[in-house]
């Protein structure tokens, strides 16, 4: 509580109910013309101050100090929060800009670094500022997600809110409020409702996380349409995006995208995100490789503005994770914490859940989305039924129930089906608007015979929305596909958004696009439907306040492994300290044939998952989701159902987590208590080396012995030469014991640990 | 008939089925090869064209003409369609670049002119083509308007149709269409499905209009954004956009919108504009001063480009209506005529009608929009009922009732409220998404009461969607507004535009907004719902495709004069020439208290709509629309029931129109044949002159007396000093007699002619 204590000297309260003045009678007569003229520049009368215009409340601060009543370590307007190891100062700098730095157990984390927004109006808060007043508050309580990797999420926090105001007549005010976590730091700025703003457009952010040394960093390019990048690890000097092939549109050569791993030579872990993204553009780095300083830019709209706003408002939180060791990074709660709780107030109808589908057939080149091989077709006015077929496409009712009756069988949720609907042949790479209309099926696609198939198996079918990224026409279309879902049966969708947006000239990650994710994820939980976006901008907690939003992709899935250079070995030791900071990714595990060429060999030469069998099945518990896909075909599984039997039993819901060893770019453990059972679940990957593993099973409860099934690389496994080679041994384990377990190159390993009844 | 004969030597059939080929097997040998090789330069087979590089079949028109089968005055590759007075010529230009000309009666309408269409690819339409054959055909036909200003309507043209091919390996192929009418022609660019285009981005269209000379003009500014302007009169070498105010966005100084009206020199009347646009931006016009040629400018949309096409796709028509008269030019039905036939199968449901509304009391500050006067709302958030009423909101329930009261008494069909629902408050100006929810009504405003009360004087409430031009927010909640119009018994709205378009960087007149104005209408037609759209892009004909559209605004409407420098005297005779060319116009007449003054002392002062009061009633039948509003306020109508009469007995509808007299710019007599009876009316309205307007009646029924009720200018009425003094007289009248009216400056004459029992 000593961090408030510093915080609330002179500035606890708005000035003009300011204790002190109880305390300065004698000042009183010489203040109060000044109040009258607060444009009067204070350098007039403090010949010695080094900040020439901060107004009439900086002066007054002065003052008080000069009474004595400073207590002040830092510059005179320094103000500081802080929470266990962590401390953050608020200043302003030497031209009147305001600043921040954090600190970590005494070690720099951020360097004194600018805050401002600029507006298109040129009256942004962008010049010098003078701090009006401040104040602090402590907040500790503990919350429950409606489901999650943890069962109580502790909010433990102390927050400063600085109150600026620029220096002008009718000056504009200007909120900056930090929340200083013992993981790290949130801060927003907040424009409040005032009488000489009410909308504005952000031009541009000038918000600075400055580095105090070169970290290594693990990054992709600031992409604005796309994050399908595989990571590139290297020093913050030697960040440059060009040589990297663009996805969807090139960065610019500095330009990064958050979440944004960094790890320091002196053993500090960082993580730079935002939380909590709404109404605002993604937030994305640009790097000088030689400050090492990392600048906000965000994602422009078609006009080129980034944000259209209008008070009250506020940005998103831009967040610092910061440790001395790498699982507290993923264990921070942070980002959820800065979201706003649920919307929703019933939530019995979101089910965390596991699903097959019929996708993965598609991406190893053995079935097809489209119906017909026809091309150039045009949504109106195209005679479907007419087509010839091409007799590979994937969804056509016979082989959806083979999916049902698979699902049915193991005892999975649900069976997601793409390609069901017409516009398939002609649907990408156009920036076409009119491409889906997401309620009229194939013709060999029986909706009705199928919603009663999958009834009869107890099983859900997921509605598959892919908008080409033409979003004006989803949106027009959208209340007749949910009407469309809940007339058959199906309660949640997986929405895409491959190719260009239209409205043409937004970005995926710009304003626009960021409310229309919202949108969506509203209206779903209006018609109680739950979500799962492909291609949408990465996340940032929000399925703490729509948790009907199972799961994004918004990274490099794993199907790049089926058609692309692929996913190198490291990128799951990576993804979790960067795209799953901000939530849970489909990413699409339990890939089995990894070698694809026996599903087409003419087109799949040389093709495979850049993965061990074994490693397929730890993602289940390393890359956490409450909705993950069994990706491969059920031919796949039916020929290793021993190593099925994990995927079957492992949850998709926790009441604890523990991450046991990690290292960025390196390995992952992470074990992991299935939701109201005394059951655990391990997961063990490591990057392109092979290493051994060893687990303290001391998170089991004492004194229960457990069945622990072992599912290991095989001997001789190698994600290149030898992926399938596998094996699986049962032990019996209590909280002492220990495994070891090794990780071929490129491999991995699940435990499943039930208790034995005793 | 013997245009057709013309222009089918040489190109009635692609060439590889023409009948020539029977004719000449003596060349086929050397033929032959050139077919396969179809990009070998003509240049060196024939070294006097003057055309380099016109390909294979240009080069097999000159063979053929060397065979002795040419009948050409022209260039070889004129290729004529006429139709009485009208004949049309296509050639390539002496750079192998698609020509066309127009004459009227063997005078030059237009000169020849370019045709052409880039594509952002660089491989468009806009480098020499070859002809590769051409065909025409002759239709005849008349077909029935599901309402309008005549009962039957004569599609009377020569159709020429001009394949055209890129000169290189894999050409692309261009159509162009010309119908050739007696008054006037309509052409327009086709894009035939083939091979080698697909998708295409037009980046500029390069249609000219060369006038033969330095004509008079009736023209507004090319804003992207609106079309109300006061029209000027100029000569085509002074048109300069630069000193004229924007409305919403400044023009370039030279470009001007369509529909433009000219007058020769030598009594030629010309009327440029387009046909069924759909699918693509407005067009507009760019001016040469120098060489009065007009050339086409399309209206960007955010990203730059000009239009997102498939083939097979087509440009609207672009229409040059000529003639040797002006009301020939106001009879035409050439841009009905190249319009698509309704898509609405059953049509009871559209009705043509006249409505009073909650409207003018706003423009003439005697009542609100908004409910509150508060600011800086936003939609979700405010508590509406909690917000302080500013005792002036006009949609309050009683009001509502004392219109329907009026409506019902009278025998008007409909009562349109704006402000009813929530949101006025902030509603323009803001480039802000989320503006209206089209569903909320203010506390004051009690839906389910009002449709009660409504139905029970058999009344209909007009639904009023603003949008201010906010359209994604619309679309979104397209739905559910109309579900709320059928819920409580609306079947037809008005909608509004006002402000800049959200997807922001798209303009009114652009591609996504045009597609957007279709979509409602069609959107409207599913429900059985009619509309009226305000702010939209100017109509181009598609009312008889969509008979639900029943009118537009898109140009300056009577409300300028409640608040602006007003329409002059002139603008009502302006506007049937140039707007009104593409459709009706709700252009809101009938005002009766001129002077404003009286409604809002304060306000404002001064303030008078630049009309007498008798000219008020002809407008009902010289701007014609199925959609007429009683635009003033009951108490006004009250205090002169006896000139009301003539707006209760207006129809709008009509078996027959006759333009009796007319000037742009001056004058316009024109009377017409009430729908389904034999009763006539007839509208007479002048500029700023006063002047004597004689009238034969023989278009009364030979034999029948008539009741006819002269509403004319009363003595000393001028528009500015007087304009309330009115005279009503009744005659009785047959088709031998002959009226002279007497309209005052700025003034007007409307008279009823109703049979006499025999």
């Amino acid at each position: 509580m000593e961090a408030a204590i510093i915080a609330n000297i002179g500035f606890r309260q708005p000035l003009r109910h300011h204790a002190f003045f109880s305390k300065i009678p004698p000042m009183l007569p010489r203040l109060l013309p000044l109040f009258r003229f607060p444009f009067l520049p204070s350098k007039a009368l403090i010949q010695s101050s080094p900040l020439p215009t901060h107004g009439i409340n900086f002066l007054l601060v002065l003052l008080l100090l000069a009474a004595g009543y400073g207590a002040w370590a830092q510059a005179p307007t320094a103000l500081t929060a802080r929470l266990d190891k962590v401390s953050l100062t608020f200043a302003l700098g030497p031209t009147g800009q305001p600043t921040y730095s954090i600190t970590y157990g005494g070690k720099p984390a951020i360097n004194p670094s600018r805050l401002g927004v600029a507006f298109a109006d040129g009256q942004g808060f962008d010049g010098p500022l003078t701090v009006v007043s401040s104040e602090t508050k402590d907040v500790d309580e503990t919350w429950q997600p409606v489901w999650g990797e943890v069962k109580n999420i502790r909010n433990h926090y102390q927050q400063l809110t600085v109150h600026l105001r620029q220096p002008t007549p009718n000056g504009r005010l200007l909120d900056v409020v930090f929340r200083v976590f013992a993981d790290g730091v949130g801060f927003r700025y907040e424009f409040p409702r005032q009488p000489n703003l009410a909308y504005f457009t952000v031009q541009d952010e000038q918000t600075e996380f400055n580095l105090p040394a070169n970290h290594k960093a693990f990054w992709i390019p600031g992409d604005y349409d796309s994050n399908e990048y595989a990571y590139t690890t290297s020093r913050v000097s030697e960040v440059n995006t060009t040589p990297i092939e663009a996805i969807q549109l090139k960065a610019a050569p500095l330009r990064i995208q958050t979440p944004l791993m960094l790890k320091s030579d002196d053993g500090l872990y960082l993580n730079i995100h935002e939380a909590a993204l709404v109404n605002y553009p993604a937030l994305m780095l640009d790097v000088n490789p030689q400050t090492f300083g990392l600048r906000s830019h965000l994602v422009p709209g078609a006009t080129g503005a980034k944000a259209y706003l209008q008070t009250p408002e506020h940005t998103p939180w831009r967040t610092v994770v910061v440790a001395d060791n790498a699982p507290a990074i993923l264990a921070s709660k942070l980002i959820l914490n800065l979201n706003e709780p649920s919307t929703i107030a019933e939530t019995g109808w979101i089910q965390p859940q596991k699903f097959v589908g019929v996708w993965w057939e598609m991406h190893v080149n053995k079935a097809s989305w489209n119906y017909s091989d026809a091309s150039n077709l045009k949504l109106r006015g195209t005679d479907w039924a007419a087509l010839k077929p091409n007799g590979r496409h994937g969804a056509n009712t016979a082989n959806v129930k083979r999916y049902i009756d698979f699902a049915a069988q193991h005892g999975l949720q649900s069976v997601l089906v793409e390609g069901w609907n017409v516009g398939w042949e002609d649907w990408a790479g156009n920036w076409k608007e009119e491409v889906f209309d997401f309620v009229t099926p194939y013709p060999d696609f029986d909706v009705q015979e199928l919603q009663r198939y999958a009834a009869s198996k107890n099983v859900k079918l997921m509605m598959h929305h892919e908008t080409s990224a033409s979003v004006t026409n989803y949106e027009r279309r959208m209340d007749a596909a949910y009407r469309f879902m809940k007339q058959y049966g199906y309660d949640a969708a997986k929405t895409g958004y491959v190719g260009r947006i239209v409205p043409r000239g937004e970005h995926h990650d710009g304003q626009w696009m960021v409310n229309h994710y919202v949108h969506v994820a509203d209206q779903m939980a209006q018609n109680q439907l739950m979500v799962d976006m492909h291609e949408s901008v990465r996340p940032t907690g929000l399925h703490r306040t729509y948790p009907n939003w199972l799961a994004n992709e918004a990274a490099r899935g794993n199907e790049f492994n089926a058609w692309s250079t692929g996913n190198p070995p490291e990128h799951e030791t990576i993804l979790p300290f960067t795209r799953l900071m901000g939530g849970p990714m489909d990413y699409t595990p339990g890939i089995f044939q990894i070698k694809l060429e026996s599903w087409n060999p003419a087109q799949n030469k040389g093709r495979q998952v850049h993965t061990t069998l074994a490693k397929q099945l730890a993602l289940y518990v390393t890359m956490y989701s409450p909705l993950q896909m069994a990706a491969d075909l059920p031919e796949a599984y039916e020929q290793r159902l021993d190593a099925f039997q994990f995927i079957k039993d492992v949850p998709v819901d926790w009441d604890d987590t523990r991450i046991l060893a990690a290292e960025p770019g390196d390995y992952l453990t992470i074990a992991r208590k299935a939701k109201g059972k005394d059951e655990w679940y391990l997961g063990a990957i490591t990057d392109e080396q092979a290493r051994r593993q060893p687990v303290q099973l001391d998170f089991l409860t004492p004194g229960t012995r457990y069945a622990a099934t072992i599912y290991a690389d095989g001997k001789g496994a190698d994600w290149e030469k030898n992926p399938t080679a596998y094996q699986i041994r049962k032990v019996t384990v209590t909280s002492k014991s220990a495994l070891q377990l090794q990780l071929a190159a490129g491999g991995g390993a699940a435990v499943s640990f039930k208790p034995l009844k005793k």
